[in-house]
């Protein structure tokens, strides 16, 4: 392994996310120990400097930091738990995506082993990694964040400690993600809507990233409100948007696209106005989204 | 009617959104003509210096612009159609909102008549009227809009002309506010996931709004390979969104929320991996939009 003033890591989980880490360890510096099942996955990786291991217990003895990125928690679970010993006092990052109650059961795992445990989520698609804006989202104890804060960095600079609960960063991390599926489908369906009369998405888009701008301005007040279940004065009442959401399906529905996240609100207001909140504001359907 | 330079403007229906636009007009110092169904809606407007008409002919016989903003569109034809006569030769801005056909057929209907008609939509709540920062819509011939640009821009500094097409502000319009009610669709079910674990619309909205900037860079990628339906060189694979879409959806379900946006991605994209195109992006999804 070369000298460098650069921690040693090793990453287990050479898929298109994996991959990426790996190159972005090696583009700083970082002594690079690499493993993954398919093992050609890393013949790139090897050819740019970096060090390949036959067994996980290989890849996890050559340095004290072992980061993993695979399919799902199952997947994990697999590859890090006859690794117990060999991890012991020695730091785990978990950046495969899965649900805040495997995390937490990860990290009780992990603690009970002596293992140092980070679990993370990675908020950008492969060609993000490396770069100073890219966010990664971390949960896990302050101070050992705190500790490897720069050699996180290295993945994305915009790594952020979410909060100590172990299950948090999965938490955002799926609550960031819903929200861009939303978003994503809505586009689509706006795609198809404005499509259907011949517009582009090449004509329409800078509409769209203009307007995410606009959205971002107003989603704050309607966080007070539901936190604060507030929901009077409002600038546009759900009277008047119930008038517009019907308009809106319409609109799609004679174009061919049924607009499923649009007819998701319209039903919310629906009730909302049947129970007699018809001059309140749209935060008002919070109190209709969880099921009692 | 007081001597000035600004164009003498009236406004037809005093709902939140007309009174703001009276009230961004007098604020600039517009000789303003104002009349409402419900009169005493115009009360605090007079007081700040418009002119109350009693009847929407005499107001629109004070200016040589009448804008209107009513609830539907259906309701601007009662009013407007027996003023034909009072605005030829005139200005007639509709801002009421509504589907492409209506902008379309009333703009027929003006032509007809010797009105010079512009079709807009308000892409902003109330408080917003007035600022530079926003976003209207226009759709008609661009001479007529050029015509009357600085008079138009003051209810929002980013009035822009969308296309001749009378229809398509409106459909703009929709598209926009589709991805709106979809982004706020995922914004809700997300605070109910996050909420359910503790965690305040406070402490998570920040993510959020640093998320719709990260997704502000990537939707026209997407639109590119819907335009050219090319879906290839993923770098989130299809097949791998399905394992997390399944993840988030058992997630927001055990917190007793049902995500109905990300439920709809999930359906097509499972669609999408039957077909055989797993390893695509997930513009693919744009293939399964339309029905057919
Ligand atoms: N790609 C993205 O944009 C992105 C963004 C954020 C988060 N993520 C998350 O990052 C993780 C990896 O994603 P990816 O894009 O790298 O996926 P991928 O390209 O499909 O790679 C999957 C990885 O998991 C390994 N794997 C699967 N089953 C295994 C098993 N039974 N035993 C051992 N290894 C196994 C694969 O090994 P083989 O090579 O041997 O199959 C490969 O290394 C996922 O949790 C994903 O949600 C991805
Ligand atoms: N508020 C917003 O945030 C917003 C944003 C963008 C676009 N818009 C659009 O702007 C338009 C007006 O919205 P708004 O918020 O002002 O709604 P609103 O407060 O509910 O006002 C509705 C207006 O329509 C009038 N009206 C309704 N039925 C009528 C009838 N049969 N004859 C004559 N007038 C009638 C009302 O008169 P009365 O006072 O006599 O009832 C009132 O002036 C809608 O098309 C809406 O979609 C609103």
């Amino acid at each position: 392994m070369s000298k460098s003033s650069n921690a040693a890591v090793t990453i287990l989980g050479l898929g298109l996310m994996g991959t990426a880490l790996a190159g972005a360890y090696l583009a700083k510096g970082h002594p690079t120990t690499i493993w993954n099942r398919t093992a050609r996955k890393g013949d790139d990786l090897v050819a740019e400097g970096a060090r390949r291991a036959e067994t996980p217990a290989e890849a996890v003895a050559a340095s004290n930091i072992a980061i993993i990125c695979v399919l799902d928690y199952a997947t994990t679970r697999a590859v890090v738990e006859p690794l117990a010993g060999a991890l012991a006092g020695k730091l785990l990052v978990n950046l495969t995506s899965g649900q805040p109650e495997q995390a937490r059961a990860m990290a009780k795992w992990a603690a009970e082993r002596g293992i140092d445990y980070l679990d993370g989520a990675i908020m950008s698609t492969p060609p993000g990694i490396g770069q100073a804006e890219t966010l990664l989202l971390y949960a896990g104890a302050r101070a050992l964040f705190d500790k490897h804060r720069a050699t996180l960095a290295v993945m994305g600079g915009g790594s952020v400690l979410v909060a100590e609960d172990p299950g948090s960063a999965l938490l955002y991390d799926i609550g960031l993600l819903g929200i861009m599926y939303a978003t994503i489908a809505g586009y689509f369906n706006s795609l198809a809507l404005v499509g259907a009369d011949g517009v582009t998405a090449k004509t329409f888009t800078p509409y769209v990233t203009k307007w995410l701008g606009a959205m971002a301005n107003f989603l704050p007040e309607m966080g007070r409100q539901a936190d604060e279940r507030d929901y009077r004065g409002a600038e546009a009442t759900l009277e008047m948007q119930a008038t517009g959401l019907t308009h809106f399906i319409e609109a799609h529905e004679a174009r061919g696209v049924d607009p499923v996240p649009v007819k998701y609100i319209k039903g919310l207001l629906d009730r909302a106005v049947a129970d007699g909140h018809g001059t309140d504001d749209l935060a008002r359907l919070m109190e209709y989204i969880k099921k009692r």
